[in-house]
């Protein structure tokens, strides 16, 4: 069986226990032959694949009324796959979401990695350090490199923590983010599980 | 008596009760011909003014052991203002410094509005929203403009109020935070008065 979460940069295909990525500048999805179960938040990609028969959009299986219309269909199918939690997906931007008895009770969009160091950068080149993701969260700093980690890293912390929920990381930044939330379950392949559920389910 | 607090885009003027603004790039400190006191963060600026005997900076009287090494001297001269509370100062960054028993015990420096705006723009076209200051803080957004705004605001605020002490606003964009830290003391001349107070103490 073969799977694909398309984003803005990427194919993530899982073929069985297999994941891989291509590029969506350069991959042309007509090379794939057998029957492929899609989510897509690319527009561009997800008009070429209307016209594919063997691509299949799983996000028509889903009921939208539990979700919110501007709501990424990633975001989406990462909640489908847990009944109870908070998902924390740090991608370009760590959307986190929360899930109480398989109901969506909300969620946030906080900046990515990436993107908040070079926040903190523009700012000011005195603010060019990398994270500290050591950093003590019990302690305000007294030096400028734990003075921007603590910016980003506690406040994201506290928000997340005080929901007192399992928690439940993914995205190509989670392992950075297992430093400061040790008790989650790292799932990098969350998505996919959404999309096998709703497989079984529907089809 | 003339104050003047110099950032890295313009000297800050306090003439009594007036206060003004000019432009680091076009106007001459030559042109001041009374005794003016400063503090002063950028650089270029300092290394002109050392040449000038009636710009006295007041940075030579603090008691530097009481903060750290990189720490702006304004987030300094803003912790002398007060005894005991929190200090926001929300400019380019937003830096958030404690004091208790006028001891410093710390602080972080998050990204000022303008800045967390263009960062969620440059992660995606579809997060380009003003955020909403009369968000609901008490409830996980079910919509994109709340949910950046959530994940700007609601990080910050639980952060801030964990310490549960009185909140100083400063900064220039000290009334748009005021929104989500009703109980705040706005004050934007809160530099300024540290700056009177280490005068009268020294001079």
């Amino acid at each position: 069986m073969l799977l694909c979460d398309i984003g803005n940069t990427s194919y993530h295909f899982l073929n069985h226990k297999h994941d891989y990525k291509e590029n969506v500048k350069t991959f042309n999805p007509k090379t794939i032959q057998e029957t492929i179960y899609y989510i897509c938040v690319n527009t561009e990609v997800k008009k070429a694949l209307d016209s594919l028969d063997n691509w299949i959009d799983l996000s028509k299986f889903i009921d939208k009324d539990k979700y919110y219309e501007t709501m990424g269909i990633d975001r989406i199918f990462a909640c489908e796959a847990i009944s109870d939690g908070v998902i924390v997906d740090a991608g370009s931007a760590i959307t986190v979401d929360l899930v109480e008895d398989s109901n969506f009770e909300g969620g946030f969009i906080y900046p990515g990695v990436e993107a908040m160091q070079e926040t903190y950068k523009s700012i000011s080149p005195v603010l060019d350090y990398p994270f500290n993701y050591k950093l003590d969260l019990t302690q305000l700093p007294k030096n400028s490199r734990d003075a921007i980690s603590y910016g980003y890293l506690k406040t994201l912390h506290g928000e997340v923590s005080s929901y007192e929920k399992q928690i439940f990381l993914t995205g190509g930044n989670a392992e950075l983010l297992l430093n400061i939330f040790p008790d989650a379950k790292l799932n990098p392949q969350l998505i996919f599980d959404g999309m096998k559920k709703i497989l079984q389910e529907h089809i």
